[in-house]
């Protein structure tokens, strides 16, 4: 199972993508999707848009999990993180995958075992995890942990539980 | 020229076409791409822009103007809109439109005159201005004033600013 890990923003739209075939969880790809601040609104989306769909077309996951988070430190922030957020839903839903959310503390939870883990730790567990990564920046670190979180959450079994807590711990 | 407007919003986004030449102002058509709060967050964004995609196939606008809204009650309201908005967005980028967005209060003191009118009465004006029009619903309503706003705006000149006043007062 081929799984794509998404962390929206405006800005910097974080992707990762892993393999996972029984208990082996390898890593495939991830980047950083773009959109300048100077641009209008509309063309940064369309932006994010065709660098998220040519990823998707690129790698062809099979299913995804995009970070959901909640509020921001103010409201502009917020709809700005929304609209993002939105091309980050509905690149998955046009290739006809299933999306899980998550929010931030369960993906740390997840993959680091607590959830109030800060960003290098993050990082630490994902390059334990996935052993030869290379990082190639904090969206798309967070990418990997939503990855490996989704991947963790969205099989039943204790293959892959199994597989995770062997890697990490 | 034509202009569509669109009132973004997860569960009913509204959209309104005018045509303008010249002085004249000319009502096409009005309606509201709706999702069902029961379905996934990310089958809702697809169906919003398949809808909406539609909308531009038939009626082919020439520009777009969209509503800026900030902030809403809480932070997931806002997030939530965020995210539709970023489907109203992205499609008439993707059409290669340019968009304006305007603030709820500007629209308003365009089409109504003043920055705090009610619903009726943006209602009112928007069917003033409008000779003929069946209003197909709020959000239709809305995106109507939004266009009505976005041509006034959009177009450098007195012409249509006299055309507006004389349809509206």
């Amino acid at each position: 199972m081929r799984v794509i890990g998404i962390d929206p923003g405006l800005r910097n739209l974080g992707w990762g993508v892993i393999d996972t075939n029984g208990s082996r969880i390898t890593h495939v790809a991830n980047g950083t999707c773009h959109s300048s601040t100077g641009t209008e609104l509309g063309a940064r989306l369309l932006s994010l848009h065709s660098q998220l769909t040519e990823v998707f077309r690129q790698f062809m996951p099979d299913t995804a999990g995009v970070e959901q988070t909640f509020v921001n430190k103010d409201g502009a922030g917020t709809l700005k993180l929304g609209q993002a957020r939105g091309i980050a839903m509905l690149v998955p839903a046009q290739a006809g995958l299933s999306i899980g959310e998550y929010a931030p503390n369960k993906i740390k939870k997840t993959v680091v075992g607590v959830g109030h883990a800060d960003k290098l730790q993050v990082a630490h567990m994902v390059k334990m995890q996935l052993p030869g990564v290379v990082l190639t920046g904090p969206d798309a670190t967070d990418a990997l942990a939503i990855a490996l979180c989704h991947a963790f959450h969205a099989r039943t079994g204790n293959t892959l539980s199994a597989a995770l807590a062997r890697a990490g711990a």
